[in-house]
């Protein structure tokens, strides 16, 4: 009988360390790093091919990859990323932020891309290694913290359509500034009802890199006009999508007293965000009588909806003064509140009046999801100590 | 006052030629070599950045790149590309075909991309040095030819989402067996309700990178499920739009006993490609009583129609009999008979009577497209002499 070996699964316990010879100088004012320009000492690759499965993951010293130019990731795009955070809490520990599911929407990526798959765990393993190695480059500046960056690329050296026989699995990292170093800054939005990020039947709603490229001309073009992010729109009633590259959440004054906070339903039009999920998770846990977690600063009678929000919506709630907020939800800034949102020629004005750069309730969930992220509140078990 | 330098343009009479001190051997037999594995000693590299412009291009040995593990291109997919071939002639000369087209579209691209355009007879003048240079690798069997890949990719090494600020283009080449080398050879296809290539406001007419990792997942699910290639359909009334990575033509009898040659017009949702203009030119020449040009053995009553063209149509015309072809056209395969399309868990069968593995519509095209790309036959000024 022939024996055929199994491809290796993707194995922590295999790790091997080349630690760099030539460390480098670390910022000594980690506020002033501009975002993803600044890298640590390491870098963790795996490289997968069909036959084998997943090779030994090796942390070694952060340098160029060498491509063949034929790499398919080149020419037809196979790849996907996560965007993740570590925090210093008061202790000195360093914390993950929900990392399972960033391992969940990798893997269900991976899928799709025709990617291998793989135990999400044995890669936050591999992360926690990275971040005990690269502990000296752990901003602990107030607001800091490390941008965590795991990308899985096609490498299969040939020039024909198809799957990718052979993968690398790579995580940099970069000590980032608070977002909003001077303070947050509501930002304003130009609704594009001309180009279209992700549409019923793509693939908007996965973290692949080719939902992020075309998005650059229509962004540079909303700044030509005064708008710093897009507002993405979709279809015949200019149905709200996404904030460049948050999700969008709002929060209107119904009839009755409350407060609705609403956010469009996940689809394939939508990016399952890790702090969209959060920022839901709070808002029913502060809504919620039985739970004790409330959000300050927030009426207690909040409704929360997943459902479709359009842009005549927004305009007419701002123009009757039931909208009381636009914000978008990300990793990288956590919230950003929305001033204001070119739309058919007007300037939909959205009130923030938070006094800190938020609006009350993205102030509230700032504050929250900060606090869980930096330990110094606990909720569920969100805060991972590595 | 201060003297701001213009950046440079592309510019082929920089070129600096760095030849390999060990040159590969040759394929013997170059029909058996397989699409997009072999590639010949040298590339053209030119790289580029937003402050100096281009700088001056290098055709030196084929080797992998050294691409920063935070290369925009690994993480948000700005890339684009171009498919070219050229032949040797009887005459033993190596021929372009159509390279204008090539290079407008790729401009068109790099503006969409937010990359940097150039005057693209300087790009053709120097993949005409690559060819020249690289001479003993293209082949000179019947059928085979060199397959050229021109490719832009975003460098910058920042994890911020933004304007790609360096830029890399190049072009590498491998010599290709005739892509059908046992005779042409029907394929069958699955019409895909479920997954979209492209929508109205995306990107389906640039060719980006970002258009084909998507695609091959679908791919792989019509290969289990029997079929060989997948036919892009977009919307409510299944509108046709690709076939695979081609474009989609159909033959179909008029009740005036006139034969319609029909492909869905250019729009958002279809890649300009330089065959199906090809094929478009050659129909209106063959269908113009005043032109001597003839497509043997196609109807001299042909009518040429871009417009919509939706499954259901397909499936009704293949009931009635009047569906007369359908093929796919692309550079790759020039021409590619279909034979059956599983729709709504049904075979629509299509005729393919050519003999000869083509229709006969698509057979005649093939013949005359090969007939001017190899220099037999003088159509325009589509065949470019190197």
């Amino acid at each position: 009988m022939l024996s055929i070996p199994s491809p290796n699964a993707l194995d922590a316990s295999r790790l091997i360390v080349e630690p760099t010879p030539t460390p480098k100088p670390v910022p000594s004012d980690s506020s002033t790093l501009v975002f993803g320009q600044t890298f640590t000492d390491h870098m963790l690759t795996v490289r997968w091919n069909v036959s084998t499965g997943w090779d030994a993951p090796v942390i070694k010293p952060y340098a160029p990859l060498m491509l063949d130019p034929a790499s398919t990731v080149l020419h037809y795009a196979p790849t996907l990323f996560e965007g993740m955070k570590a925090y210093k809490d008061k202790q000195g520990r360093t914390r993950l932020f929900r990392p399972d599911l960033n391992m969940a929407r990798m893997n269900r990526g991976a899928a799709r891309m025709a990617f291998p798959t793989f135990d999400g765990s044995e890669l936050v393993s591999l992360i926690k290694e990275l971040l005990r190695i690269d502990d000296r480059w752990m901003p602990t500046d107030p607001g800091c913290s490390m941008y965590i960056r795991p990308t899985m690329i096609g490498t299969r050296a040939s020039l024909g359509v198809g799957p990718s026989t052979e993968v690398l699995l790579f995580v940099i990292m970069c000590p980032v500034a608070k977002y909003y170093s001077s303070g947050a800054k509501p930002v304003s939005l130009l609704a594009s009802t001309k180009d279209v990020r992700a549409f019923p039947g793509g693939t908007g709603s996965y973290k692949f890199g080719l939902n992020y490229a075309a998005c650059v001309a229509p962004q540079m073009e909303a700044a030509q006009k005064g708008y710093q992010q897009v507002l993405w729109v979709l279809g015949d009633d200019h149905e709200c999508t996404e904030v460049g590259m948050m999700n969008l959440v709002g929060g209107k004054k119904r009839e009755d007293g409350s407060v609705e906070l609403f956010t469009p339903p996940l689809s394939d039009i939508i990016l399952p965000g890790v702090t969209r999920n959060s920022v839901l998770a709070l808002a029913r846990a502060h809504a919620d009588p039985s739970n004790p977690f409330t959000l300050e600063g927030v009426p207690s009678n909040l409704v929360v909806s997943e459902r479709k929000v359009t842009m005549p919506e927004l305009r007419d709630a701002a123009r009757d003064g039931t909208l009381l907020e636009v914000f978008g939800t990300g990793t990288a800034a956590v919230v950003t509140s929305v001033e204001r949102i070119g739309y058919e020629g007007e300037d939909v004005k959205v009130p923030v009046e938070g006094g800190n750069g938020f609006g009350p309730i993205a102030g509230a969930f700032y504050e929250a999801l900060q606090a869980i992220q930096y330990g110094d509140l606990e909720f569920a078990d969100w805060s991972v100590v590595v």
